[in-house]
């Protein structure tokens, strides 16, 4: 028997796709309650609502009830640092979707609201939670590869996302590195201290006239010299493919994709095995779950929930690096250790 | 938007490790719903009622409401086949954990009682609707090994069970091969006529005192010709091995094991990756929800579910036979065909 | 720098494939020397005479060479006991293919000579010298897997043989799977006491008109009751399957294939690795080449090599007993601790 | 039967490591024949003579002995330029083992000198011809990746060569990367225009006060906006490590290392297979043989020998810039075309 904890009850803002898998992983748990929902799209907050027991309100309403807990933000991002300020003044506990703002000054204003107000603010890198990079993590932690020397990290999507959505998404480094780049601080235990970013319109032209990147690479380097390659690309035909490697003194760590199956045939082709894994949602969907449990236990136990708005905001501040790196041809140099 | 379906009004007997799993499996379904549960502990009951919003009842309470449509039969061994005909003569679909029971006359006898009352009858041969043995399974069908020569079924427990209760399973043969005997069927589309068994006790003395055995290996061939191999152990250090190759005309297909993360690590020792998942709760979570799919699906369909009753009383023959070989040494001949 | 060894003077009876492959090793290192080689066909002796330096000469003379150390025997089957009693008795250290004969009472009366002249006889069981699997065996002795459990062995060649060769052949057991038994001892580490094999002809009826099959398995069981599993098809479109796994208490070793190249592709289609190696003296080349050292190593050392004649007498026994058990449909006893 | 092809009769300068690969692969050849050799240290070539029936003699009697058609150059790389272009001089084809000098400028002169000659010059990229990269490259150019649009190259060494050689070696770009950056050039279809590097000594500090890095990371780009990631190291725990990795329109190619064996064990702490094949020799074996394979057979073709010259300069040029982006923080910008 275990103790019982004390039941967390949570309003969500934003009952998208991200939102929705939040709230039902709320109202899937035994100590938390998913009390009420708010999306811009009215039918989509009640439909939720009417899966999980929860009310569909208004955002004004979830912040002044004072039985709530905890406010998840899966808004647009824009919406993201004005909600967290109006979050923690009223009291409440905030976990929110990456990114804080696309405007690192805007979220430097927004933490320092959020440390006024002494309130726990967690950011949704919901990589770190995956249960194998997450015991990598651990396992390079505890040595088993020595000193971190190379850091590695490819992320392909399966397919580019509509020209219009890149257009206001603040470019393939703040939209889609920044998962990458919070990845590669969280293995390098080590703020990196330069960027040099090379990017090019290789999938879809309209991408390009839009003035952004679908194919992109990333050197950085830390103070000791450490090192992290980081490559993306939206286009991968077998699969949404999501790796790690580091390299150290003692030994490499990798950690990588899962395939549909175990099926594998052989023939007079060769050996075959299933794509890997398709889709974020699928792929992630432990690494949901785990971000949820690390929130509400910090919060339960009074401490500052991690990935917090610094590595929120530390992120942001590499994704900006390597945007202006790829404009101006020249690598670029950050201090993350002053960040706020 | 998907049509609506009825909703499935379930009943459950038995609320221990496995009855658990469907119960809550039934709970997260939006197109069932876990009416009544009952066990012989009635705390089991009572928690599981807690959590899923059944209520605790007794067997006969849950036989004679008119409002449950289905009934998950989860409890000990020598209670199925009476309950099963219990339940069919209630009116009532029945999903039944293997075995039927431990005897080919009472299996023939109950199901004649089905028969007679035509209600749909399941049994829980679950690693049929693992995702990678069910996928190699319609790969096979589709041609992609061409025809099939020669199935083997690898099964390996993480450790053996109490003597006690190997005392009253049955034997190894029925109690564990069972699943392995409705695998080959599965996987060869022709039934055995011949069935050779070899048994040790190598993993625990105890059991071999009980009159088993924890290790042992079975030949088994069809009419034309084709070939099964099954071998079992009681124990496997790195975890819950569960393996099935098809060697064909064409080609191999074969599926196996997850491990328990991605993780790979490369040091002066070499490459390790994780044990493979070591509780067949957690290696067949899938399998376990993807057989109520079915079993709901084909109630509703007013088709006969598979595995049917039959299914489960040419495995118990084949286990039969098995048993018998291994005592006396001597291939045994079976008549699958004429079974009923 | 190492101590010169003094150089093996061999002579080669039969330059087929097998002879060729020996052949060409033996002129390659350099603690031996080529002399002489025969054969049947004049011009395969002078070929590789003029490949190697070696003389193209006939049986008799290079019987009766006082400058040859060693005789290769490479000639057909029929010919093995008559030609190891010819060269024993002038003195010659032997190394012979498998099978000394198909007749096991003649492999004694021939293995009575060898031991009478005190010379040294090797049997080319090939596969026990592949680095994988001997490095297997001598990870198993050291008790990287713990006591021996369950030894499983898999082979299929790529297609099967002319049913010309299938009728002279002695049968897929004493034929193909003479190397699996040897190999299944070698992993055993125990005799096998009792043979069940099962066959069917699935891959070319011809070769079932001629008596023999193409598909077979066999179940082995110890006096411990160590289980040994052997599974052979004269078919696999996907290379040359040649793998062994053992099961044992504390854990599982397995050896395997090697792909023809590395090459991993990935599309939409999944992930496609080569088939495997697809032709024995490719799949076994560093095999031969290390037989050979073993052979050499043992003759200079003055120790008795393995495998011996002893361990061709008991592949045979093994052999019979598996094409007993298959014609009679019963297992067979055997007692290999008394082969001689 | 093949054609029988005239005996290519070669000169080898240089009996040193490589220097002895490449004169045993010539004198394991049908088609070719080690006729001198010779070696700053004397009794390196007279141990090479002896193994092979060469004769021992001078640089001079070589180049002038009208019986000799080419010459194998595996002297010290300051020679190189000198040698090549007294070898072509006197009429010989060449190959000579990377780099042609550690000065760009050098080797445009000795280019110059080749090309007056007529003379084929054919420079010793050995990767090019392993198996697996050729075979990934071959398929990559029948489009199986489709359009080529990120390379990825790993390369990290065993362990760190002494720092003596450190110093005379020209870099780590010159020396070790040398070899990714013709790899990439070799996979990407297309010049690079632009080189970015990073390195760092973390593996040996003596290496970072030579002035020199252990630890590096290069970007690449080409005109159409290609891009190639290639990292080093100087150490890798594991074995030698090399692997490549293509990501194309249409899938991903990858290729990489072989492990000493394939046995796998499996017991509680995981899964654990052979640390890669640890030593150049070991792992490349197979490519020097067909590079040799690939000179001889353009020699005798009268076609021009791949990798050229030109391939030569062109890697220097790019391991130029990226020791120049290192030393400076900048990237450098490359015309390739322009190169000669």
């Amino acid at each position: 028997m275990t103790t019982r904890v004390p039941t967390m009850r949570v309003g969500l803002l934003g009952a998208g796709r991200i939102g929705r898998i939040h709230g039902l992983n709320v109202a899937a748990r035994a100590d938390a309650e998913l009390v009420a929902v708010t999306d811009a799209v009215p039918a989509a907050a009640a439909a939720l609502a009417a899966e999980t027991g929860a009310k569909a309100t208004s955002t004004e309403a979830i912040l002044s009830d004072a039985g709530i807990d905890a406010i998840l933000i899966c808004t647009p991002t824009d919406t993201h640092a004005d909600l967290i300020e109006a979050a923690v003044s009223a009291g409440k506990a905030v976990f929110c979707e990456k990114p804080v703002d696309l405007d690192a000054a805007r979220i430097r204003r927004c933490l320092a609201t959020v440390e006024a107000s002494g309130r726990p603010l967690m950011i949704g890198f919901n990589r770190r939670f995956d249960p194998s990079f997450a015991a990598l993590e651990r396992r390079l932690r505890a040595g088993e590869a020595g000193a971190v020397e190379i850091v590695s990290v490819i992320s392909r999507d399966p397919s580019p996302p509509p020209v219009e959505y890149v257009k206001r998404s603040g470019g393939l480094f703040r939209d889609m590195m920044i998962h990458d780049f919070d990845m590669a601080r969280f293995l390098l235990a080590e703020e990196p201290v330069e960027v040099f970013a090379l990017g090019s319109a290789l999938v879809d032209p309209a991408i390009g006239k839009a003035g952004d990147v679908d194919t992109a690479a990333v050197l950085m380097k830390t103070a000791s010299g450490r090192i992290a390659q980081i490559s993306n690309s939206r286009r991968a035909t077998y699969g949404y493919d999501q790796r790690i490697e580091v390299h150290g003194s003692q030994g490499m760590l990798r950690a990588g994709n899962i395939h549909e199956t175990t099926v594998e045939s052989a023939t007079g082709n060769g050996f075959r095995a299933d794509p890997v894994q398709n889709f974020f949602l699928e792929r992630y969907a432990s690494a949901y779950r785990a971000e949820l449990d690390a929130f509400f236990t910090a919060c339960r136990g009074g401490v500052a929930p991690t990935p917090s708005g610094l590595d929120g905001l530390k992120a942001q501040i590499l994704a900006d690096a390597a945007t202006e790196s790829a404009r101006t041809g020249k690598p670029v140099m950050v201090d993350l250790e002053a960040a706020r």
